[in-house]
């Protein structure tokens, strides 16, 4: 990086924690009877496949941060329809990424890295990732207003580690 | 800042221009007679609100950053119904945001700031600005399928300056 940075770690992982608060309350938001049922325009998924895949992106992610390895994903991985079982697996890796973010050394995140698809930096790869949850969190609102359900403010990032 | 910096004023460019390539592209897939009069899930705004209130937000973030002055955001700005006048007004800011950017000085970023709906920092401003584009486009990919129309890949965005 040829100039100053402006973005901490510290500060990235509070971004990244912030938004997947907000993603929870939107899962909680959804009746159990809609989280895997509904779309409000087919053919797009359910929330609840939509969630389960922020969730893999995360943990894709987060893992080749720390141990710098960038294999094939697993696409196939156990995604039950149960929101019980997608709210628990949410939280274990809120408590990994709190614990295991900061031990990424920053200068990792300006190299170039060979993915599935495609090469880019790692910084890429992880403001990916929330960008992507951002991305299918938006489509939740709409089917929770289709539902004549009130999503959470998107402003409310809730109760995140504070930033450096 | 008190650790190593993880993202460049000039990836940073990258990173929002990027995105407001895709929204530009998401504006142009809707037909005109869709973009100021549809909506998914009522009492949700068109997709044409939603991307002025995009437009809005980056030029006010943009001023703010580039002056330090963080005015009273005046929402009663013009915006037309008018899908060539938005795009217009789109493509100018294209413009002024790679004209002025990285005039911003790094340091400035990491500074609290007082602003109408809250003391946060100016990156914290200024990744909201993509955010919120982010959280309102993916709106628009819903409101796109509801219609029938395929959306442009999340995942590309365009020709983008080079990152730093």
């Amino acid at each position: 990086m040829n100039q100053q940075g402006i973005l901490s770690p510290e500060t990235f992982l509070s971004h990244w924690q912030g938004h997947r608060h907000l993603t929870r309350r939107v899962i909680e938001a959804f009746p159990e009877a809609q989280l895997f049922t509904f779309t409000a325009a087919p053919p797009m998924r359910t929330f609840g496949e939509l969630a389960w895949e922020c969730y893999g992106v995360a943990a894709y992610t987060l893992s080749g941060l720390v141990t710098d390895e960038w294999p094939a994903p697993d696409l196939n991985g156990p995604s039950p329809q149960d929101k019980r079982a997608l709210l628990a697996a949410w939280d274990a890796l809120t408590a990994r990424l709190d614990a295991e973010l900061l031990t990424v050394p920053p200068s990792r995140y300006d190299e170039m890295k060979v993915m599935f698809w495609g090469t880019m930096t790692a910084f890429t790869a992880a403001i990916y990732a929330v960008d992507n949850e951002i991305h299918h969190r938006a489509q939740g609102y709409v089917y929770l207003r289709a539902l004549g359900i009130e999503p959470p403010p998107f402003y409310e990032r809730g109760q995140v580690p504070v930033s450096a």
